[in-house]
């Protein structure tokens, strides 16, 4: 019998069909909760070559509910790599020219560790025993596994939203390690309004019985109904009022008239409730409680005495910031906070806003004119560097 | 032993400590879902005197989560009167000088026939055994509350949010029984975000294993939990970033550290958790389902062969459209789009945008700007009409 979705997610969390480096009790993730996390591992994928003098990687970060399944089929869903789009042969982030990784972050429930992993001393599932990570903590993370595979110095770092987050973390935590930095569609801290949309999906799952205080995988159960509405909640984010009008407006379900009932009557109620109900197929409920979590204490400027600037203060990396009109999670005025900073230290910084309706979720998705900036950037900097 | 809030709540819907008429078989409510609902009741408060020719009245109309209790102390609160800022002797609303009605809508829970109240047929509460209640029944039950009152002609009908969609549903059904109208903050139709925004809060509802189907009533039940979390999720969209961000920015409770952990950390989150908690105590959560769908269904202009302007054709009534700049919940544009269909129909309109960053609870707050506008276009008009 075919596995189900569920038993796939859960057999990636523990066994995960990407490559897996172990780090034991001799390497230990410090966490910014002042606790240590030993042993854990970082599951991840790469693409391409590693070129001789190894100054052709490209580290991308992963959002929230993304994983390192970047450029290749899922291996719980089936679908195509998130980022396709944007990475593969002869594309902008051409794996053909650049060495890519992309990691699961550490609390997510893809093979790196998190709640869903289990802990060594007990058996068990963490559940809610892990202690609360952070984008530094992720980011660190991150580091020991390009240092494993031998990497000084990464050619880029890349990514949105919640992966930007960890791109500027990077550049600030390790600028001698970063040639380049995009951070796309994020900001270099959490709004409160965005924590506040993170705290209902929170309350949504935690609302749900089947939570039983994050211990539910011992007995088999998974809060998918709390899950689902917070996925629901979090979804109408990353799109935006225009493009919901544009692709749904008030369309009624295969009918001409409302049936005055409370099924899925309009077309967005039953494309919502759609999204709801895959997520929880392939995501684990306490993983999504962790990682918001660490999205919302994400605030790079208190890192540096509240100063933003001073977190890239003398910094070599170059950088590209990118936002989309749309984008009401990220609007522009965030990544322009994050530019006036990077000016502020002096750095070299291009900034591009993307006009697109497509909202927060832009990111992903085929927009040629954000492709063109990446690509022209990328290319710019790889000749620099001499890697063409 | 005092009663608790919830029984006091429940005391109310079927036996209101407001007036109620009643209206028996001979008069059915008639309802848009195509049945009729009968017997049912409106529960209602009144201020102020009606003058001799009874033509003083003002009819307010409240939003999804208000009620009858514009201007004097909740029977379940305890706290005062949603509308103080704008209703009383002296105020804006003047009830020395007008005689103002304020019905709770049908599909509510403060007295009027909604989803719990008894359905004399079985004892037991309707549940979802009520149809489905839209924004044009509410006012075809208004308007025979006004009726049985003995007033032909309304002064004026006032309402924001849901409110507002009420007064534009009066303005083109009963065009000659409305001297002005004021929808604030609203729009002619729900948007496809605002639909979205609402089945997510419907789904946390329904999520919670003690809503029961909506027959948690006999078993002295209430999905608390799931109607706290549509709250909450509901709460962001009547407030604005730059508000949450001025009120509560990143602060955290009581302390200068965070607590790596999922407790209310941040100021925000509290807030937002009390909200849900204090709405559960006063609110039927089938009523939400209800009230939220009657604002999903509303589509003026589809009532009209889909051309707004044909819904105020002739009309004699004047308006004065009011929306707020931060208010991303009915923007100015959902306002705009108003104004354009009665200047289409060549109808007299006055049109305010005022500047905020309140957010849509703009409408309920002390916002001089607004009363200043409300007060101006009411006086003309009661000057117009020989009231003072």
């Amino acid at each position: 019998m075919a596995k189900s979705r569920v038993a796939k997610a859960r057999d990636e969390a523990n066994n995960p069909s990407s490559k897996v480096v172990r780090f034991g009790s001799d390497k230990p993730l410090q966490l910014a909760a002042g606790v240590t996390l030993s042993p854990f591992q970082v599951a991840y994928q790469t693409y391409g070559e590693l070129n001789a003098d190894k100054s052709n990687a490209i580290l991308i970060c992963h959002a929230l509910t993304g994983d390192q399944h970047v450029a290749n089929q899922h291996p719980v869903t089936g679908k195509p790599g998130w980022w396709e789009a944007l990475v593969g042969p002869g594309k902008v982030i051409d794996t053909d020219r650049f060495f890519v990784i992309c990691s699961n972050v550490i609390g997510s429930c893809l093979g790196s560790t998190g709640p869903a992993s289990a802990n060594e001393e007990t058996g068990q599932a963490y559940g809610l025993g892990l202690p609360v990570i952070t984008i530094k903590d992720m980011v660190r993370a991150q580091a020991m596994l390009v240092e494993y595979l031998g990497i000084e110095r990464l050619f880029s770092v890349v990514g949105g939203s919640m992966g930007g987050m960890q791109v500027l973390e990077w550049a600030a935590s390790y600028p001698e390690r970063v040639n380049t930095a995009v951070p796309i569609a994020t900001g270099a801290r959490h709004t409160a309004q965005n924590i506040a949309f993170h705290e209902v999906g929170r309350q949504a799952v935690m609302a749900d019985p089947d939570w039983r205080g994050g211990a539910y995988l011992k007995d088999g159960r998974h809060p998918g109904k709390g899950l689902a509405v917070a996925r629901m909640a979090a979804h109408i984010t990353y799109l935006s009022e225009p493009a919901l009008h544009r692709k749904f407006g008030r369309n009624l379900q295969d009918r001409d008239q409302p049936t005055f009932g409370f099924d899925a009557d309009f077309q967005i109620e039953s494309y919502l409730r759609h999204q709801g109900i895959t997520f929880v197929d392939r995501f684990d409920a306490n993983s999504y409680l962790y990682l918001t979590r660490a999205m919302d204490y994400f605030d790079l400027a208190s890192e540096h005495g509240g100063l933003l600037s001073r977190a890239f203060k003398g910094t070599k990396t170059r950088f590209c910031v990118v936002s989309f009109t749309s984008d009401w999670l990220f609007p522009t005025e965030e990544s322009r906070m994050v530019v006036h900073a990077l000016n502020a230290a002096g750095a070299s910084v291009s900034f591009v806003e993307i006009e697109t309706d497509r909202g927060h979720d832009a990111f992903l998705l085929d927009e040629p004119e954000f492709h063109a900036a990446i690509d022209g950037f990328l290319k710019a900097a790889a000749r620099n560097a001499g890697l063409i």
